[in-house]
Order: C-alpha cells, then structure tokens, then sequence
C-alpha cells in the first residue's frame, strides 16, 4: 500500500540487567519499530530513584543523539515509543512516554491503540476534579491508575480497575522507579510480545525489534494479562474476565514487519498465503506478477507460487523520501507518485501483468500505477487486493478515511476496476482470513472489512 | 551585578483588540521582558474557542518565528512566559505557559514567583488524586483552581479560595477561551501592572514592556487583586483579606529594567538614590567613580551626583555572550571575567576609582574586577554596594546561593574587603532602603537582607 | 551489496522551457539520482545574466527547501550534483557546483568521475599561476577551460583542448548564463544521456532521473561527444580522436538503478541475466533463492527463474537508517548487522538457500548475514555473487578499499568459503559479462575485474 | 549611532605557542571583534604540514562549537575573521578566512578593508587566466600573491609587488603551513596591531582582542609595513615606498570598541575629547546631557564632564535583539525603535536634553529618538553630533548609503533639525578632528566629511 492507511504507534519496554545499556537496547528496539510511527519517538528510563525522559517530533534517529542516550545514565528499566504521523493532530505535547507525579511517587507510560469510551471516562475523570495535560489516551488510562492506586489498593488491582472501565483496544507499558508493566486489552487486538536480553526482560508491540536488539523471543502477552517484572522476577496475572481473542488482522496484511511473528503467526507466511488465496480466487491468464512496495511484494510472491506465473520486480522505490522533502507542486501533480515508485520498463513491456497491493483506500495512487505500468508498455494490468474491501472505520487505532472516502463504500468492485482502470480486479473475500492466518487463525478483528466489532464503540 | 542572582520569570497577557495582532504584541511584550528569564519562552493564545499554545527552550527570538506566530491565528486573549536560566532545574517539560484541559473547558495559566508551601499543597492535591505532569508551581495553581471550579464555584471564588490557600509570592495570569484574568499575591511581593493599546487591556511584570509595544501604562495590580478582563469589559475583585504591600526590594536594586516604573516608584530613581545614599554613608576620596555593567551604572551615577566625583565609564561589556558560548577553559580561566568586561586603562589609570555594584554573592567575580581595575593602573580601588549585604535566602522566586556560597554569611565586611582585595568597601545599610524607594517606599520586602519575611516560609 | 563501494556521484542538467520552474526540474531529478551520493547536493541556475548556487551537505530532500527552490527566480538553465559519502575527505568546501569567474564571464561546473592525471595537470596549471580553492577535479576542469577560453578560442575548442589534455572516466556538465553543455569522455566510462521535458534539454547521470520528472528519453551522449544547448538550438560535437566504449560494468552490476537504461542496456536486465549466468556457471541443489536488498535481489529473481528454485523474500530492510543514525557500540557490534537487515525465519528455517550478492568487499557483512541465515535455521546456505571478484582498483571513480582490504586479492575462492562461512560460494566469471550486457554488451570496462584499464592510470 | 553605517570586518591571527590552544586564543579574539561584523566567522589553522578551516554564516558563538574547534587539534599557526552583516552580498560563500592551493603550497588569507582598483586588477587577472570563486577582495590578493610567487621570488617581493598595485585601505592575514604574515596599507587606513601571549605572537584589528585573550600590546604595524613570524622569529620589512599615515577616523569616532587603542591613541579618550569640543563648539543651556547607545555615551560624558551640565541615562537598550529577531511589521512600525531603546522618563521628563549621537545617516532613527524624548516629557531636546555631517561615500571599506539617501548631501543643518525635531542642531567641525585625536591626532583620513581621499578611489 502507498500511504493512507496509519497505525497507531509502537511500544518497546525492558527491565533488568541486559548485558548492554538500557536506552542503547531502547533505540534500536525503537528503530526496528520505526514503521509503525514516524512523527515523533520519545524514551523513558528509571534508575531506581529518578525517571528521565527525552522526547521530540521526529524519526527515531532524530530525536536521540549520543548526548542524549548518555544523559539516562545507567537506567534499571526503561519504555519507549514510536508514534504515528498526520497532518492534523500532530503536536508536540502529545508525544509519549508520559511521566506524571502523584502520591504514590512517579512513573511513566505509553501506550499503542485506542479507547472508544476515552470521552467518557475523561468526562467523568474531569467531574472527579482531573486535569489534562494532553489530548492522548495515554493520559486517561494513567489518570486512572493513579486515582485508583490512591484508594490504596494494590497496583494490580488498580490496573484491573482500570482495565475493567475502559474499552476499545490496547497495548500499554507502565514503569513505576522500580518495575515495569506490560497490560494487553482483554481481547488482544493490539500485538504485544516478550523477550529476553541477558537477563532482562524486554516488552515489544512486535517481534521484530526482539531480534533486532539480539534478544530471544519467549511469547506473546495474552490477551488480558498484565505482566509484572521487578528485581523480585516476573509475575503474571490476568486481569479481566471475558477475554478473548480478537487480533487485529490488518497487522498481518499491513502493519507488521514481515520478520515478524504475532500470536504464532508469522507475518511473511500469512501475506504469503494471503497472494495463494486470492490467485485461486482471482486466476488469471498473465505474463507476470508484481507487487506494489513495500507490502504488497509478499503477497504477490505468493500469488506467483501458486499460480505458476512468474514473479519479476515492477517498481522502483525511492526510499530517500524525508520529512523535509518537498512534495511536488501543482505543475508536478502527475508526477507525484513516479516520484516515489517508477516502473520498469523491461519487465512489463509487452506483458499481461497482475499488479498485487494490499488495499485499496481512495483509488487515486493505484489508478496512477496502473495507468504508468500501460505506459511502460504492459498489455494488460490485473489487479488483485490481498484483503477484502475496507467498508468500515476502525475504532481501535487504525487510521482510516471516513466512509465519504473509502472508495468500496460508495462504488461496485466493477465500479472500481474501471475507476483505476484495470483490465480485471479482485479482492481477496473475508471468508479466506481465518485461512490467510492459517492454524491460529482463530480469534481475530476483521471489523473494517466486516463492521463486526469485537468490542464496544463509541455511541457516536 | 555579574551573574549569580536569578529572577523567576517575566509574564505578560493581552485581551481585546489591541488594533494589531495578539501574537505580535506578545512577541514584543516578553523581548522587553527577556532581561527576566532566557532559559525558555512561550506564548498561549486563544481564538475565542480554542487554545494553542507554542513554547521551547531559548531566547524570545530564538523561540518564535514569523511562521509559529502566524499559526495563532487572530487570537482574542493570549498569555506569555519567560523563564529564567539555570543548570540544574531546566527541562523543556518546565517551559510555560501550561496548557490543561478540565471538566469546565481548558484553560492556560504562566505564572512568575514561588510558593512556599508548594510541597504541602501538593501534597494534599495527590492525596486526593491529582497527578502532575510538571514541576513546576503553576500546575499547583492551576490544578486548584480547577479543582476549586469543580465544585460549581465562580472562578472568582475558586481564586479566591487557591490564593488562601497557597503562601508565597507570585503573580499569574489565567487564560480561558473567552476571559483573562490577572492575580498578585496578598503581599505584592512579585510585580504585576496593567496597561491598555487600542481596545485590549494588558498585564505585565514590568511597565517597560508595555512601553516596547506602544500600550499606555494604567496602574499597578493591587496586592490580593484579581482583574478579570473579557468582552463585557474589565472588573476588579479583592480575593484576599489581609493584604499588605511587601514588594521585593531587590526588584530596584536589580532584576527591574531601569525604564520600568512598579507601584510607583521608578527603578532608575531609586538606583541613582541608592548610589547618593552610598555617597553619604561611604564617602571617599576618589579621582572618577564607575559602575559595573549594567545594573551597578545607575548607582554609579547617583553616588557621581552626590559626591561630586566625575562619573566615567570603567569597563566594556562584551554584549555577543549567547547560549551557546563556549565557557573558558580551565587554561583561560584567568580571562574568564575579562571576555565579558574588559576595563578602559586610560579612565582608570592612575585613578583613584569607586567601584559601584549591587551586590557581593561570592565575591570571586568583583575580586577578579577589582585586580583588573589596578593592573590597568588604578591606584586605590573602593568598593561600594548599593544594597546590604545578602545574609537570608529568598524563598519567593530568587535564586539565591546557599548560605555557605554567601561570602556575607561567612566573614565581615572587613574579611570581604580583603578578600576582593579593595583599598575599602561599604555596603547600603538596611535603614536606607526605604529612603531608596522613596515617599512610595514604606511595605517591601527586605528579607533577603534582615531575614524578616513577610509571608509564610517552608517549614525545612 | 551491503555497504564499502561508493559511486562518485550524480549530475543533471536542464535547458529551456520545461513548463515548469527548472529549479523544481533539477530538485526531483537529483532526488531520483540520491542513490548516486548522499553526502552533500548543490544546484547553479542562471537566470539568464546570473548564476547563484546553493550547496550543502546532506540529503537533497535536507539541502533543499521551498525557500532556497525559490531563490532561484526563473532560471533558464540550472546544473546539479549529488555528491558520494565517505568519512575522510568530506568537507563542505568540495560540494558542488563550483560557480567561477574569469575573463570571458562567470560559468559553472559539476561533475561525476575521476581524472587519473588530475595531480599532473593541477601542478602544470599551477605552474602556470593557478590557485584552486577546493581538492575536487571538477575545479581542475574548470581552471582548464577557462584558461584555454582565455585564449581566444571557442568554448568548444576550449573543451577539446581540456579533453586532450586530461585522462580519466568523466561526465560534466558546464553552464554559462545562457547556455548549457554537456561532455562525457572519451571512452564512455561514465554515463550520461539526454531527455526532453516540454522545449527544455535534460541531461542526466542515469535515465531513471528523467523518467521521474516525466521527460522522455532522448539518447545516450556518446563517448567523447559534447553537446551544446542554447537558444538557438542544440548541437553535437565530437571533441575527441580516438573514442571507443568502455562502459563502467559496475554500473549495470551495483551502482545504477534498476529503472534505468544506460548506452541501450537495462539495468534491471542486465542483473536478472546475470543471475541466470550464475544459476548456470555455478547451480546447486537448494529449496530456495533469496537476494541480498537491494542489489543483490534483481540478480536473485534471474537466478530463481533459471534454475527452477524459488524465489523468496530472505530479510527485511530497515530502510530508515539515516545520518545521525548512531552506529552500534562495541557491546551491539554483534547486531551491527541485523539491526539493518533482519532475516526472516520463516522463509529460510529448514531449506537450503542461494544467497546472491552482488559483490563481496572486506567479507565480514556477508560472513553476519550466512551466520544469521544459519541462526534463522538455513540447512545450506550457498552464496552465489553476481560479478566476478575483485582484484584490481579502479581509478575512474569507484571508491573501492585497497587490495590490503579486498578480500579476494588475498585469498582463494574456497578460503572466502570458509571465512564467510558458507556451504559453497561461487562468483559470476569474467567472460560472461559481455553476455551480462546482452547485445550492446561490447565495450565495457570490467578492470576491476580484470586489470584490463582502458585509460591512462596514475603513475604511482 | 543606531544602524545604517557598517564595518568591513575584525581580522586576528597568532603563531607559536601561546601556552593555551592557539584555536581557543582565536576564538576569544574574535569574539572580541564581534562588534566589527556578526555576518559570518571562520578560523583557519595550520598544524605545520596542512591547513584547516571552519566557517560559516552567524555569530563565532553560532559558528564554532567545542566539537570544531577540537578539530583543529594542536595549530602552530591560525587566523580568523568576522564578516560584517548586510542584506545584499552576503552569501556563505564570502566567508572568509579563503584558503587556497598553488604552485607553491597552500595558504590562507583573511582581510579587512577595501582595494579601490579592484575591478582593473581583477579583470588584468582574469585577462591572464584566472578564475575567482568568490567576489571577495581577499581573493583578488591571494591571486596576485600567488601569481608573484610562481615567478620565484621571495614572498616579501611577492607582497610588495601585490601592495605595488593594488589601491585602497586593507589589513590582511596571509598563513603559511608553518608561518604568519600580517600587512597593512601603505597609508594605515586599516587599522592592525600586534600582541604577545607566553611565545606566541598575535596580530589583530584591534588592541581589546589583544586584552581579550590576555595578551600584551607589543605596537601598531606601520603603514606599509609587514611582519613575518616563522620558528626563527619575527621580522619586519617596509613594502611600499610612499608611505603615509591616514588613518580612518571613522574607527574612533564610532567602529572600534571604547577600550581599545589604535595607533596611539585611545578610542575612549577621543570619544571623550569629541564630546567636550562639540561642548565648546555648541554650547546650550540644559538640564542634562545624554548618549545614544552605545557609541554616544562617551562622547555624551565629555559633552557633560566640559559643559557641567549632568549626564544622565537616557535609554535603555534591549541587547537581546539577535539573528532570527524578527523585525516589527508595519503596525507596530511606529514602535520599532521604542523596541530597541526605550527612554528613561523619570531622567528627562520636564528636563532640557541635549541627545548626542556620533552621526546622522538617514535621520529617521534620530527622529524617532527625539520624538520619543518629548513623549517621555523633555521640554528642550537638542541634539549634538559628535562628528561632521558625512557628504562623501567611503571607497575604503564602509558602508555609507549613496548620497540620495545621506540626508547631510542634500540638506542644509537647518532643514535637518527641522526633519529630526530638534530644537537645536550642531555637529562636531572638521577642523577639530585633528584634535580629537589628540597629540597622535596628524595624519588620518576624514574622507567621508572633506571628499579628501588619500588614496585612488574608483574611476566610475
């Protein structure tokens, strides 16, 4: 897919004694989850008495110099966080970790997803006599562990207090000056995994910035378990009553790192089986299948696998592309995507060609490659979607257009194919989800394509 | 005075239409204010409906650029902060004015001064659940006063029952969207005035800077008073019971731009009558007196007047110091005072000169000037303070070294003779403080010189 | 290939009446050749009477704002460069384009290549009386020309005289106020080809730059051709008496983008025909192919589809390294690798794979990703590279390592086996880049490979 | 005097061992004569086999860091320069020190002043085939130097053929790898002076960058005199044959820092001396005497200490008005001056004033100052200059506006006291220039005020 779609953030937590320094394991863990937000990066870090933190609008290798990583000194845990980029919302103040000083003492969180009742219980928060500093969810759920925690109840108690007040889905770290917390939502529709460093315990919303920092992999968190490390060890409790499991798919079609696996699923295998689904649902006679980058190469791998149809590389990507770079004036509009990806000639030229994204959101960009893979001489141009048709907006934390934008809400799949001009179009149906999963494929958030949401949203 | 000595703060606030922007009448209002805090500066500015606020480490201009200001939109009230510069204490997450959101809307408040029993109050704030984001003592205010509107009070009695309820010397300003609101504390320890340009009604730390935008000086806030400006017009409420004047005298001595007039007395006036006095109570023959920059020239010039003694400029001051200057190294450590100020030989030369400061803290920078002043072949050099000497810590706003780092706590004036190495050295007596200020000049606080405090100090 | 080879940089040029501003032009050609240097980028344009430059170290995307784009007014000819990175002599003064002022006016160059008698003509010219303000030979081709402009004689028996005159592999470009020229040496070793977009005349380093900002490719220069446009049109001189073509063939194996055709070759085929070459000199019972990102993943694809073996998707790329990306310390070193690609498990674990590179330099990157390989669970890991070894400098502009360093100058196949640590190892041979380069395949320089230079080298 | 007359520069330069870090000694002396240019800084520093240098555009505490200056390791010898700020020519690329590469090695210069036959020289240069990088003076006399020394003469030949032709008033640095040679005009317009710190040697614009750093006044260079200083020592030798003394009077009455000397003659005295003549010259009765800031206060202290009237501080100057400042827009146009000098009220209200500046340029600044005097409730406000009306431009290094905009070439004294509001007007007479200066006071240039060149000033 080429832009549009937007996750929510990414989290990276670690307590304990890894063999290197905390925050050099935080940058690089951040670093592998730089896809999953890129406006502004911010880590936390305690060292037993203090919490510093250092935050700041920009990428991951922006915003932390050598200086900074060197001012956390010799942390015993440290959370970190990767948030995504908009145009509208994106304030400096809104950047995480947040740290907050009550009368239990310090500490800090940041967290991945979204409340759908987060109005609500800030309103009735802010009849308590609470005040905001922010506008993210972030805020609310620690406004509501340090309430709780001052009735004097145990921490536990206050997150499952807290759990049991709040909906929608999540991902979220605690670090008081002594321990770290690790919650995922009751029906864990936001990843989050564990992993070991020496003899640290890491916190990740994915995989992939475990192997990265050259930690082992040990689980994922279950959905409504609250894990607690401290010098004492680790302990795990569940934390809610109805769990159950609803993770969100679009992780495996888009979100996710390709290394990555999420709740025993590999994120390679499943777009892999998502291209060999939609070519026995969607043949085709053609020369060629390519794949629009980045996430659209790994289904069209699969789609070549089982159809028999070569594989060959159709786009060029520029990758250079920064928060500075200029985007292109009126005078260059229909310029703009070449841009970014141009087509090569010598691989599509006098061929049938089926080009594989992962969705459709507008129409405008896929319409652009289409007509520019015609102009590189392709015969004919067979576009295949590995997910079904988006008809819904997500509550949970996914960025998606209102309705009056999602093109399968307003047109005929025909409709579509003739807007972006290709010779054919198919989606993958949502019945071949569970099948794209595979064998854990039980148990998951399909309510953009469906509108079947696991869980409460908004009344609104 | 060379160093040493901090302000917490300058504030300024505009409501109504002032016939240019807000934002630019702001901008200029804190650049006239910046001699009272160069760590961070920031403006918050209202629309009418909304609240945006944009603050960063640095000077004023550094801070603000045409874009950030432009981005404010045509606001209807806005309120700006200056903060002061020291090592230890300064984090970006300090910079004011805060921004926060609660059950009765948002508001913004900036705030110059310091509570005295801030820990208490805090204190009992977490105890009933609040949490804090900052460090700083407007968040104390400003989760009163919200907590205060939360029970359905008037804003007028919510302040009324914050300011009974904090100690200390301070004044704020309260931004919400369609009101502003301008409190001193009971004892005017902190300055605060209030001007008027075109429509819009102003609030200052300092009449200079109204002054800098064109605005009309109208009078002094009133220690316990609260002004409330909106678009019915302007009222004044009495918030406090047992008010007092106790205006911090070190305001004249020091922190005030010599241009500003507070509770009608001019900071020129009294410097040049703090130097006349010195002039009687230190007499001495001398061939020129000369003042060091900036603050020892006005009583320079005054003990000139009184004395008869020709008035010459002894030093120049190296005006290009910014932040990011690099300190002298332990090689050039010798230089360190002459990179700033350099002494003219051919007015000293053969001299005997009367050296003016405002003040001793350590003594090492005077001793450094008063070696300079005779290696440029001054052959008596006679120090004369224009304020006593400093003995008690100031606990509402100044940043006052400890007792250990107050040479005056330490030796007797004859021991501090010695050690800056004048020929003699006499200090203001305490007596004449009054006389300095004036006929306006009864109610001030002087405790940093006598250790009689007129408010509440912390209890360690 | 994974780092340690540099190209010597990218150039474009534009001419005339694009119909839109040239600067805009020259911007998103030089972001389309950024893959030919990343150090510092710089764009001269003429309005006609004048020439301004701005130049500066950094990414095109950081170089360049919307600010500097429209200083530039409304050039009628602009040049550009992006130039390569490597530690040691990166200084911002080697930036180009270098603007000049002589006798007949003011002119401007920039260049991709390298003279291998640049110290011999720097030194007769400076015999001569000639100071250089800078170390880079572009200034060494200016102080020619201007020199033999001097004369008397025409600009292009100025360029004639200087072709004459220096030895090397070189593409420049040369603008004066109202024209624009572009020379390319003459054995072809650099590339360089023309475009037109609405009347302008583009010139290019690659073809895939033209192909960005929507021009139409037009022809490769010749070597020792220079082509002159202006207003009155545009033409073709051959400047030089002996011409041949020896193409660089690093070009088509490494350095040049897959979307682009250089002198009638397609980059992206050239690679997958090498693949294939390899699949045939050196095959090998394996379940699946996977390619090195980037370069290594066209020649994997030729490899798969010869051999019948899988094409798979063997790591993930993080493309979001940038320049202030801190290197991993001693205690990461382990993971310098993997923090840049991450291989994926589930498409290696179990099989016996091809790895194709492009290149192996030092050997240490590629001994990390077969241990990683094997880390992931690869039975067999079998690395094929596209290109013969490398055994001989080059002195045309290729930034390779010493043969101290070059790991096949100082070992046999089978002891890179082993170091590297893979199961069998095999490199393309030297024969088989003429069938590489396909039917233009004649005439190219392989001397890297083969010692074989086809112009003057240094002396030492 | 506010604005609108500009330095061309403050050059400093030292060789041998200073007992500190010769880049550290640079730094300090530069930032000594900031007040001679804020545009941009540069130091380049030879280690005895190679040249470094760092520059760009800003204030030296904006353009070097402790990281930079490290760099430079362990200089034997150095130079470095501060660039004078205009909104036209200024450009990164006129950063100087240059440093360039000839037949003879490499070396540096950094200069101060303007050659009047530039253009001729330059264009005789071209003629013979150089090429210019820059439009920067200093460029013209590297090349001239350059070219000498190719024809094997000795660099003392080569310096006195360069001063043999070029005309104008100008201090330069010239640095060998492992020697320093300081040269000023044959008629002193520049000024330069030599110091001593530990073994070292230093040259600089002015004596208080010599107090600065700590180093000892050895003497003024004489005009046409230039000094080498190698390890073998230091020695002088007399370039040119008709030698005068005509010194820029310019540099006393307003350039030069207070607490420097400048062949003989101390800055502040003669600021002092102008103030008492113009006391004698244009007596009046008043209450107080005051100095524009900065450079009118001396003056406005000998005015009052000759005429006995008092002298008082008349306005606050804001000094934190830096780079990124942005300038008042047209509303608060009214205000622009008020924002950079405020009046003292309480020091003129009801009082007769007499204003001194050091000149009129435009006469709008002065009018402002005047208006805002009555504002603040001066009675009288008469006005004293303490030099002659300018009539003449500056061909030798300053920057006066053309005569249209010099209100003194197209207005009688009368219609100018009009113009500003004064209530009396009276400038310094030509005649006592010569007694400003004092005993020394023979032989200076006054160019600006008689039209009486000492030198060749352009033919057009």
């Amino acid at each position: 897919m080429t832009g549009s779609l937007h996750e929510e953030c990414g989290i990276f937590g670690a307590f304990g004694n890894a063999g290197v320094p905390l925050q050099s394991v935080l940058y690089y863990g951040l670093f592998a989850l730089q896809h999953r937000g890129q406006e502004s990066s911010g880590i936390a870090a305690s060292n037993g008495t203090d919490i510093k933190c250092h935050k700041a609008m920009g990428l991951v290798s922006e915003v932390f110099s050598t200086d900074t990583l060197e001012k956390f000194g010799s942390p015993v845990a440290a959370i970190g966080h990767n948030r995504y980029s908009t145009t509208g919302s994106s304030v400096a103040g809104n950047a995480q970790p947040l740290v907050l000083h009550y009368a239990g003492g310090s500490f800090s969180i940041c967290h991945n997803g979204n409340l759908t009742n987060c109005d609500e219980v800030k309103k009735a928060l802010e009849g308590q006599g609470s005040i905001f500093h922010t506008t993210v969810d972030s805020e609310v759920i620690a406004q509501l562990i340090a309430r709780e925690s001052n009735r004097g109840v145990k921490t536990v108690d206050a997150v499952r207090a807290v759990v049991d007040s709040i909906r929608g889905g999540y991902a979220f770290l605690l670090m008081y000056k002594d321990r770290l917390i690790a919650v995922r939502d009751p029906h864990g529709i936001k990843p989050l995994c564990m992993g070991r460093l020496g003899d640290a315990v890491l916190f990740s919303s994915e995989s992939c910035a475990l192997s990265a920092v050259g930690a082992e992999f040990v689980r994922d968190i279950k959905p409504g378990e609250m894990v607690t490390v401290d010098e004492t060890g680790m302990r795990s409790e569940m934390i809610a009553d109805n769990c159950s499991c609803a993770k969100c798919v679009f992780e495996y079609i888009y979100f996710a790192r390709a290394d990555s696996r999420m709740d025993g699923i590999s994120v390679y295998e499943s777009r892999m089986r998502a291209g060999a689904l939609l070519a026995r649902q969607h043949p085709v006679e053609a020369d060629c299948v390519i794949g629009v980058p980045e996430s659209g190469i790994d289904a069209a791998m699969g789609y070549s696998e089982e159809s028999g149809i070569p594989y060959v590389k159709g786009f060029v990507k520029n990758g250079y592309v920064g928060r500075t770079f200029i985007k292109p004036s009126q005078e260059l509009r229909e310029q703009a995507v070449r841009i970014k990806l141009n087509p090569i000639s010598e691989a599509v030229a006098g061929k049938r060609v089926v080009m594989i994204d992962d969705s459709i959101v507008r129409g405008t960009t896929i319409a652009n490659l289409v007509r520019m893979l015609r102009q590189a001489g392709a015969t004919e141009v067979h576009v295949r979607i590995s997910a079904p048709p988006f008809l819904f907006p997500c509550f949970y934390g996914t960025d998606v257009p209102s309705k009056e934008n999602l093109i399968a809400c307003n047109n005929t799949i025909e409709q579509i194919r003739q807007m972006i001009g290709a010779d054919t179009l198919g989606y993958l149906d949502v019945k071949s989800l569970a099948q794209m999963l595979g064998e854990e494929g039980h148990g998951f958030c399909d309510a953009c394509f469906t509108g079947d949401y696991p869980e409460q949203i908004p009344s609104d």
